[in-house]
């Protein structure tokens, strides 16, 4: 009978394999990968798989990429800023310095130009990205010594990469690439004086309180980084477009669900991290004033020689503009009167 | 043979009605139900589709979540604390005065206790409920005069619903009750002295700052109001497993979609609004904190005479405040940051 043949092709039976950048042992961010992985599958009621790989065990993790357009996997769960080396315009999808935070990064992909504008530019590079995680504004990181002034920046060997990286360079900071596990004996030894990871949760299972205990905010470099899954370009084609929208909507709700699981988790591992040392700073106005600068130099260096990395930042700086204006009115005051509450043990 | 019957049984044709408690001209959390209904049908390939109804098509918007309980609809799009005259517990699903922000709304829903908690308390109502929308932090409404002190309250005519209707009661406003369509004409006589709807895009449709210029924020009763997706609770149960998990995503999309849309669409409105002679003012410290001792003795006095509420409550206070803790870290003082470059026009 025409029944059967033809159901086999509405849904077909597809396994792909997803290489994470990440390790198992940060489990909020490689869970955002068991997020897509379960959903997809309970929503294709078995037939579309996919099975995650944490760093390394396929490709190492700053190779996601690489792995996705050869098709040596099928999918990556990474941060497309890993890869701005290449082209600096991969940074603007996950986060670039003093860019949006994790809630205006949903309006700008999802209802703004981002989606669309970041696809064409992945599609030169055979792949196609959904976001599908974000950390929230991250922190500053881990100092042995306080820093208190542009001159205290001067000569610091800090864990920094990409683009934040070639930012502080200006102000004399020397950015030292170091892979996760390395950071804790560089520290203790001296061989470094600052590294920054990501936020109370990640950072407590490294244990930084004991050797660097000057704990930095904001991380300005990420305000709101997007983790992406990011699937080769003709495997995306391919699909049935049922399967891309249940994969669709399964990075949505990993997306989502990222932020929630850090904000669930990073209030009890900030506690414990304080209780043990470490002694929370904010970065000082004069420092984040120099940085800000040097980023608007940075990116009008870059913008003066690359027009897809011009053109999608200029969409996303007058969109920046915009939601910085409507946030200050009722969600930041709100959240203010909210805070003076909990500082004051009135919650 | 033994494959048709089979694969029917795997991929039944559903169809289902939503009632919108919403018309068709607040497009933005209207679309919301448009939103679950498209992805939903795009990942089941067209087999379970959902066809949304405005406000008043099938039943009043008042009465979404009656139709779902009596099975009249399978489903609703609608705010749980509509219906806190049934009970006060409904309030918690939207948001209370003086709750969670938007992005702690996630957290508490899908990684704290929340939709757990609720759907227990949602049962006993014959309904399932799904987050399937937010709106952000609404303003705080328009205003014929100014307010400075609580004194100024005092016999303030005002269109507020719900509890914090109940909260402001006790500062001496006289809450009115005012169908949306009512409530330009209300203020033009003078019938009323002010007015809360939602936030610059949807307030713009009505026209207010012609008739109470003074535009107050924050709406500190509405931090992060989501709005649900409620299903009857055996159409939910009799559903196949992966029809469940397309709707759970397709409803997690449009969650995040709907304030992706919000910030998206607010920034020009209020501009507008401004241009239009709109004046913007921020409620009084004193103001705010007169609301929020009038908004925990609520809560006292609801807690001693409902459990459920109490329970539920006391979960999401434990949750906030951690919460609040952690956001005045990293993500408020990169948000202050960037707020202080969009005001100095440096952004």
């Amino acid at each position: 009978g025409l029944a059967a043949p033809a159901i086999a092709q509405e849904n077909p039976k597809i396994s792909w394999r997803l290489t994470s950048s990440f390790p198992k042992s940060l489990d909020t961010i490689y869970g955002g990968a068991e997020d897509i992985a379960k959903h997809l599958e309970a929503a294709t009621d078995g037939n579309f798989t996919i099975q995650p790989f944490a760093a390394g065990e396929i490709v190492p993790g700053l190779q996601a990429v690489d792995a996705v357009t050869a098709n040596t996997v099928e999918m990556a769960h990474t941060c497309s800023y890993y890869f701005w080396g290449k082209d600096p315009t991969y940074a603007i999808g996950t986060a670039i310095p003093f860019g949006l935070n994790g809630r205006l990064q949903n309006s700008w992909f999802y209802q703004g130009n981002g989606n669309t504008l970041m696809n064409e530019f992945y599609a030169t590079q055979g792949i196609y990205g959904l976001p599908a995680g974000n950390t929230g504004a991250q922190m500053g990181g881990w100092f042995r010594k306080e820093i208190n002034t542009v001159d205290d920046l001067k000569g610091l060997k800090m864990r920094i990469a990409g683009m934040a990286g070639k930012i502080v360079e200006k102000l004399g900071v020397i950015p030292q690439q170091i892979a996760g596990g390395d950071i804790y004996p560089a520290l203790e030894k001296g061989a470094i004086d600052a590294a920054e990871f990501v936020g109370p949760y990640d950072d407590q299972k490294l244990g930084f309180e004991k050797v660097a205990k000057y704990y930095y905010y904001p991380g300005w470099w990420e305000g709101g980084p997007v983790v992406h899954a990011f699937i080769n370009l003709e495997k995306w084609n391919s699909l049935p477009k049922h399967y891309q929208a249940a994969l669709t909507d399964a990075c949505a709700f990993a997306n989502t669900n990222m932020m929630a699981r850090y904000d669930m988790k990073n209030p009890q591992a900030l506690k414990q991290l304080v209780a043990n040392g470490a002694e929370l700073r904010p970065f000082s106005q004069e420092i984040l004033e120099a940085c800000y600068a040097a980023a608007l130099s940075v990116y009008e260096e870059i913008s003066a020689s690359n027009a897809t990395f011009k053109k999608i930042y200029d969409d996303q700086l007058a969109f920046k503009k915009d939601a910085y204006l409507w946030m200050q009115l009722s969600e930041y005051t709100f959240d203010t009167f909210m805070m003076i509450q909990q500082r004051a043990g009135k919650l």
